[in-house]
């Protein structure tokens, strides 16, 4: 079968490839265990083997999007200058940068009804991108309400990157400068 | 038929209101055309009659979801005290509190691929709310660049509204607690 055409670990990587693909191209809503094991050339069980169903498909691929994005935040804030000001500006370029190239995907790391938040690869992917972010922040500020400002630092980039990919940004500036303009408030 | 127990006007507000009851228990994936009518006992022809497909029936009860929406954030602004800093703060409580009334409402109101943007009432009435906060935000502020201002307001509380949403924000306070720490930055 074409199954045999795939090593250990390869088939499960090219199943997450296809849904990936799909989900940017068509939507959340045309990726089925289905299209995805027709996408790779394989019997449909052998996505329903690798992740139980649909929503075990889509939280692997979230726990994969968690994982890329921690990786985009640490090398956007470890290219910034050593002030933690550069710092987190620059993990806001990245954060606003990683949804504009991702956006289905990171729709998807962040929607409330198509994930299983609890399986254990997407809680624990989330929670490191988080506690990054959440040092970056803390360690950005002055004194006072850590927590606070690094809720508030984490909202505006989160509220700016969906306003963008929902296309609700005025037009007059590029995303690019009005995020400028927002970082530099 | 059935059809009859319904007043001009009446059924299309009947199935309206059976859409988002479906929508804020369910979840948006439950929600049909066929379910709607069924829950209205009307056949599913009256439905599509009225709102063309599932999108259309989408995106008419997210042009309700802003028109209240709207309501919501200029009773919120009315209601604080006249400076202009109160009321920017009593509209960020708004949006948030918004939100978490009607949490799958919110979350259809920006969801991407589940509406008919071009649709005119649900254009209109995003316009006219985003109008809204915008006017509030930038009458909120000092001089200085006003679009960003009020850009880094929205940004703020429509990301801080999803992170609640989504069970991101961190547990020690309440969000009420949380918000009103983000807002007095």
């Amino acid at each position: 079968m074409s199954r045999d055409r795939y090593h250990h670990g390869a088939l499960r990587e090219a199943l997450l490839d296809a849904a990936e693909t799909a989900l940017e191209r068509d939507g959340p809503g045309e990726v089925t265990l289905r299209s995805v094991a027709r996408a790779v050339d394989v019997s449909h069980a052998a996505p329903a083997h690798h992740f139980g169903d649909l929503a075990g498909l889509m939280s692997e691929l979230a726990a994969v999007g968690f994982r890329r994005f921690a990786g985009a935040l640490s090398e956007g804030a470890a290219a910034a200058g050593s002030g933690p000001r550069d710092r987190l500006d620059a993990l806001g370029r990245a954060y606003v940068g990683f949804a504009r190239a991702h956006p289905a995907l990171f729709r998807l790391m962040f929607s409330g009804d198509r994930l299983d938040r609890e399986r254990p690869a997407l809680r624990d992917a989330a929670r490191a991108a988080f506690a990054l972010l959440r040092d970056t922040v803390e360690a950005g500020g002055a004194a006072g309400d850590g927590e606070a400002r690094a809720v508030a630092a984490w909202s505006t980039v989160h509220g700016f990157a969906l306003l963008m990919l929902d296309g609700r940004l005025p037009r007059g500036r590029t995303a690019d400068e009005l995020l400028d303009a927002v970082l530099a408030r």
